[in-house]
């Protein structure tokens, strides 16, 4: 299957969750917000580019992109959340009717990308072993605000052998722009977090005797900023309904000898 | 010599270029505009990264920096463009009674950070050794536009001998946040250039026997957006009298095993 299939199935009424979809393409966090608002987005991605790589921003009223060049924004997702006043107001299959001239969307970058890699290399990825959605917590460290936005760093955990947690950090270290290289690894505590039984997003995921708990900045960092800073419009994805790009997982490694598409 | 150190005799009323101050720390171009321009600067930078890496945005009004705590971006270059209507209307050795309560400072990032990186793994500068300034030039290329803000794409150009260019492409490629690999080697006329021997920018440098002309993004390129967009008011520093950061260039280096500060 082609990215371009997977879209279209999505834009024919498919729902589905998109993790193991075309594997080795990019998938994306959608973040669509008026005008008004979009300076203050842009300068927070840029000042917490960990959880918030930005990989492409619409015009405004456009649903095209450059990373999936004839896709529509609008339709191609699996599944959309609504937002009014930082409030989850409703998920839709589509959202044509509601897009507006003046809404500009945001792409952000995916663990999704470096999934793939580590799985690769021999890592093993628990919460796939198990069928389930990797835990991800909302932590005790706040972002860098930036004019209206503000909201406290969300991470997603995946429990490593400890003899591989070198390596893990090595290859999401090279793949800056979908989060890079973990912001911790060991004490949950350490980030504010309680307990690993109960994330606040996904599902929680068993470790194998001699995991480590390791602590990657995560893409739904911009949807609990938007819970908490109140834009009165906002439209992304429904969690794990991601966007599927034509861009291969590949462009995002900075490569010795390459010519990296290093946040494009 | 500490940065704190260079940018007390700038504001001091020191006037020279910065190239070769404070060795191992990192020096960004500046440019402060309107916040009325700010989402246009911002948005252009995020989709011509190569040219303009961001590595930090003031609030409005602010002449502070994350990059140097304590420092005033007003008074600690060495000497400073002002702009009207696209058009250069002065130069300054400082621009506090020129700031504005509405002007948001933009610190992108500079090749003298992966300069230092290549002298350390043996690849000649020529110009260094010849005491010039790089060799800059306006390509037919034009940058990805963004709202008001558009522009042709400005490279520096630095002759590496044949059997080092591999080298040189790996060390300033591990450095995406200081333009990165080269976007291009070998043939000027590729990149819309007439004449080597006649720069737009900086000084004309002689290749050595056996060198090839390898070209990089150049953080001229938001100046030469300026000249084309046409804002009402912005500030620069002037060609190569940089802002000396508190940040190490090791900093920006996407290393395997690291943390990497990548676009901070």
């Amino acid at each position: 299957m082609k990215p371009a299939e997977a879209r279209a199935a999505f834009r024919g009424g498919k729902v589905c969750p998109t993790a193991g979809w075309v594997p080795g393409y990019t998938q994306t966090n959608l973040i669509a917000i008026e005008r008004d608002w979009a300076y203050d987005v842009l300068l927070f991605c840029q000042r917490n580019p960990k959880p918030c790589p930005v990989l492409d921003v619409s015009d405004p009223g456009s649903t095209a992109t450059v990373l999936a060049p004839g896709a529509d924004l609008s339709t191609d997702l699996p599944r959309y959340r609504v937002w009014r006043d930082g409030v989850l107001a409703g998920e839709h299959p589509d959202v044509k009717s509601l897009w507006r001239e003046d809404l500009v969307a945001f792409q952000i970058g995916c663990s999704f990308t470096f999934e793939t890699a580590l799985a690769e290399a021999g890592v093993p990825l628990r919460h796939v072993e198990q069928g389930r959605n990797v835990s991800m917590y909302v932590t005790g460290r706040q972002c860098r605000p930036a004019g209206r936005m503000r909201g406290p760093m969300v991470v997603s955990m995946r429990p490593i052998p400890a003899e591989l947690v070198d390596l893990a950090i090595r290859i999401s270290g090279a793949m800056p722009a979908v989060h890079g290289a973990p912001v911790h690894v060991g004490d949950p505590a350490e980030l504010g977090i309680e307990d690993l039984a109960k994330p606040d997003f996904g599902d929680p995921v068993r470790a194998a005797p001699g995991d480590v708990p390791v602590f990657w900045a995560c893409g739904v960092t911009p949807q609990a900023a938007l819970m908490a800073s109140r834009p009165p419009f906002a439209i992304t994805h429904a969690p794990g309904h991601m966007f599927v790009t034509d861009v291969r997982d590949e462009e995002y490694r900075v490569q010795a000898g390459g010519w990296a598409k290093v946040l494009r």
